[in-house]
């Protein structure tokens, strides 16, 4: 019997556990609650799936055949494109045209794309249908499928139209994460280092010491890395549904990633991780210009990161971005974060010591992305 | 000073004031709550509106101008083809091109399309944003703007897509029913006679006594109209806000109402409570065939529709819509209000004795529709 490790999501009403382990999706039945898992002869389940994960589909829909009353299944690309207006009305269509209702069940099957899309269609689908996530990236396991957060983007920006939706269950099957390409392992070990940046030096010391063996999807320290990640995000969550103060901590890198996200275009040369590993080095550096804090801090994560193959730096992305440091500060100041006029940065004191602030030095962010785009 | 009648809906942190009277957009500050009037110099302010009732978005810009951050507006036109996909993008791209930010307030002014349209951008910009109703027809004074119901239509039928998102106030300034045309003041008495018809027939009585009052828009007979209409609406979506129970019975005359106006095409021949004026009379009917209801108070609320130059068969619509009774019940099985496989029904031991069931006979139901469309 493999080792299954469970999470809980303390949400009143709306709780939810996240199941962390090997093998899950053989014996999905086990991980759908109970009230959901009793009535699903009565229930039709949507499975909407990233058409590369299709074998995790079939192995899915074996474990509920003949348990439910009804299972349709529909891919989409993987890739930010299809977080989109068009592909969430596609979505719909097929959700409606099998005659979805409120009892009927949607489970996104992929990475964070999947994840954002399939969570905001079952929130708005008849007003909100029960949903359940399997992510099946490292990214979407520590960070995307927890929380509720749900969203597709847009010309102005990314994730400006979504909703606060919780899914009823987290499947995590970490089996999964065997055929996920390195530089997206990686992208999805950008947050798990987060953690340990915001709140918890414990955690960044022990992924100094065991961070290649969580890359090498060694069982129990990817386990451990999971787990201490989906933790360290339900309590921020369960403190902050709504993101009213401090789950913006979680946004820690953020503002940078998205912005050189959306100067890169979502074309596939900077993945959501790769974006945050570099902002959360800005953010770092930011702090440090405005003497909150210590060089040592910023060499210790940046060594880390290295050691680990990460991108540091705007200058590495390729083909290089040509956008000026200026251009990108207008991006920040598009985005969603923006406290009234002013953006909301997660600046930090050093490793795990991060903050919300709204102070900061426009000449400084400028600064500081004009360094990262020119590699210093 | 105005008389000003104040409903409260009881929703914990979610809870807000109906506020119902005259004059109350040249006072609108007063109507806001205090945590949003108070920081609104900090906050941007939308107004998404009808473009029929431009005058009034005079008044109430003039009521906020120098008070809000800014101020921008947007016309939508009314009537359902504006609950599209195309819209909502629409409405959208004009806040986020705006930047809009989780501070902003829209306002959304006008009847049930641009309150249900404004309702659900609001609860998806951004993830959320703070909105107001201005209800500014009979219709969506007493149902649509409360109750937290959003939505848009799409090719598989009306409110298909939306969410459960509560606005941060409602302002019902019934002056704004001067200019309101009677087909439309008609259309939104049909659903205050349905507040009688579920669980009030004291209030129909009232309304057999007074209703010719109400429509001739006599101040003291509206106000007690809309406001006994807020109540019951506000006490039915207190008790069962996500509509798992009770608040179905809301949908008195709608499964009905709902694949007439689908048949229509929503072209502007049948409006909403016109589909709902024939709509209960069909389910009374239906109760009436299945032995629970009376023939009596089927004669007598047939006798208040008539007195009040109500539609009350499927026939009265002009031109004539071309479907037959199965057609229609095809409509119904695609209607959201499925429960399974079955379609939900409410029908009525009575006047005042609603109640919700999916015990009904197909064969039934197509006989009812049958008569309603050749005007027995």
């Amino acid at each position: 019997m493999p080792k299954i490790t469970e999470v809980k999501l303390d949400l009143a009403e709306r709780s939810y556990s996240i199941h962390i382990g090997k093998s899950l999706l053989e014996n999905a039945l086990d991980y759908i609650p109970a009230d959901l898992r009793d009535t699903l002869s009565d229930r039709k389940v949507f499975i909407l799936y990233d058409k590369n994960v299709y074998p995790y589909v079939q192995v899915l829909d074996e474990a509920l055949a003949g348990k439910a009353q009804d299972i349709k299944t529909y891919a989409v690309k993987g890739g930010e494109p299809s977080k989109s207006y068009n592909v969430f009305q596609e979505c719909l269509d097929w959700l409606l045209e099998n005659k979805v209702n409120r009892q009927s069940i949607l489970i996104a099957v992929g990475g964070g794309v999947v994840g954002d899309l399939g969570g905001f269609v079952a929130s708005v689908a008849m007003r909100g249908i029960p949903y359940i996530q399997v992510p099946t990236t490292l990214l979407s396991q520590v960070d995307s499928s927890v929380g509720g957060k749900t969203g597709i983007n847009t010309n102005q920006g990314k994730n400006l139209v979504g909703s606060f939706y919780q899914p009823k269950a987290v499947i995590c099957d970490i089996g999964t994460l065997g055929t996920l390409p390195e530089r997206e392992l990686k992208s999805g070990y950008a947050e798990v280092v987060k953690y340990g940046l915001i709140n918890d030096l414990p955690f960044f010391e022990w992924l100094e010491e065991n961070g290649e063996k969580v890359l090498a999807l060694e069982e129990e320290a990817l386990t451990h890395a999971i787990k201490t990640s989906c933790e360290a995000k339900a309590s921020i969550v369960a403190e902050d549904e709504y993101e009213g103060g401090t789950r913006a901590l979680l946004n820690l890198g953020h503002t940078f990633g998205h912005a050189l996200e959306a100067a890169a275009g979502y074309d596939g040369r900077l993945l959501h991780g790769e974006g945050v590993s570099i902002g959360m080095l800005m953010a770092f550096d930011l702090s440090m210009k405005m003497g909150l804090c210590p060089q040592e801090d910023i060499s210790r994560l940046e060594a880390h990161l290295t050691k680990c193959n990460m991108l540091t730096k705007a200058n590495e992305i390729k083909p290089n971005l040509k956008h000026s440091a200026e251009d990108l500060l207008e991006l920040m100041q598009g985005d969603k974060k923006m406290l009234g006029a002013k953006i909301g940065f997660i600046l930090t004191h050093g490793i795990g010591q991060a903050f919300q602030t709204t102070d900061v030095n426009e000449e400084d962010v400028v600064k500081v992305v004009k360094n990262s785009l020119e590699g210093f």
